[in-house]
């Protein structure tokens, strides 16, 4: 049976920016399973599937109900175990929390800030005006203010990077000779910026540039099935 | 057969302090294979089992010799894949690279920083020449010089552990539900730093300070066995 992605986008339905709904969508292509994206905007979230998450991804698979990226990763990991792993192991899976919780704590933060203004600019009116007063309560200032903020802090997110760009002198992904449910992780916080703007978080020769690249060919080039925002 | 451990120790063969041999002793004791450690000092170094390593430390185990804290431990994996995992799977192994790059680029220098006076202090007079001369050409200043600066960096120092803060709010081991050899990694960093001195690099409060104190309960107690510095 087809399972069902709640998938967030703006005002274009083709173009889903979540890093959270893109770990999913690469770990369901990972696994071979057959999906279909429901294109979600924020405020149709609370709605979905009876209110069951204040966020997506979730993902409905039959009977069953799943919300949160590192839960349906471990779900689909569970449920299907003779489709490729995600883990590699539950050693991978112990692991891939800690790189999930470096992701969102070293990347997240400043790439949101690289984003926030083109997040807006995507969205249709009414979610427009949700983003805009969620965001900038969070931040304590107006988005534009936040996002200028950006050169300012792209050599220290560069020079954080590092145990990144270091391991990738060992061995091609996060996964070793393949890629995990650890790369999708990563990857999706770079896709969120690639989908939303130009900016260039990283430079084109940097090891991790040519890894992104590696992870936007993978599953038939499902990453690339939404281009870079010009 | 007893494996041979060459641990760096200084003028007190009962203080060995490199983070990298703890890492490997850790390791040993994990696999429930019997070791015993070969007291060496930095100037030994170039001279053990005929100059196959510039730095400990190296194992022999029968007729194979092995350096690297990381190739020890995959060589202990492959070697008695029979006797407990240090990795949990090929996943698993994968991502320990990443965390041995974090704790390397991200822990390493300033708990560096806080012990270099100290550990100039634990040498004997020829080796502490030797360490003198050789990390003041790395800092590019005097020893007391770098040490004298850690005050300053303390804060961002425990900032930049939240990743694994926040890991253990998902669980009690960098491994899931038991120790593995990427918790035996930062292990080491901490360990390296209790053996020298005791400035206190974390709060006791701290999730961190908890899950160190049972890393040194594991093994009958194998890091408690070298009583920290007053």
């Amino acid at each position: 049976m087809t399972i069902l992605l709640y998938d967030l986008v703006g005002r274009d339905a083709a173009r889903p920016f979540s890093p959270h709904c893109w770990k999913v969508a690469m770990a369901l292509a990972h696994k071979g399973l057959d999906y279909r994206a429901v294109p979600t905007r924020f405020l149709e979230v609370p709605g979905i599937e009876g209110g069951v998450s204040t966020t997506i991804p979730v993902i409905r698979d039959g009977d069953k109900v799943v919300s949160d990226s590192f839960a349906i990763a471990l779900y689909l990991e569970e449920t299907y175990p003779d489709r490729p792993t995600l883990f590699g192991g539950k050693g991978g899976q112990a692991h891939a929390r800690f790189i999930e919780r470096w992701s969102q704590l070293t990347i997240h933060p400043y790439l949101g800030v690289t984003a926030l203004g083109a997040l807006h600019g995507m969205q249709d009116d009414a979610n427009a005006g949700y983003f805009r007063s969620s965001r900038e309560a969070r931040y304590g200032k107006a988005l534009e203010e936040v996002t200028a903020g950006r050169e300012a802090g792209l050599s220290s997110f560069r020079a954080a990077l590092e145990p990144l760009r270091s391991m990738l002198s060992y061995q091609r992904w996060i996964g070793g000779d393949g890629p995990l449910f650890a790369d999708y992780i990563v990857f999706g916080a770079f896709q969120w910026v690639r989908v939303a703007t130009a900016f260039q978080s990283i430079d084109a020769n940097d090891p991790i540039a040519e890894w992104f690249g590696r992870c936007l060919d993978l599953h038939a080039g499902l990453g690339r099935s939404v281009p870079a925002a010009a």
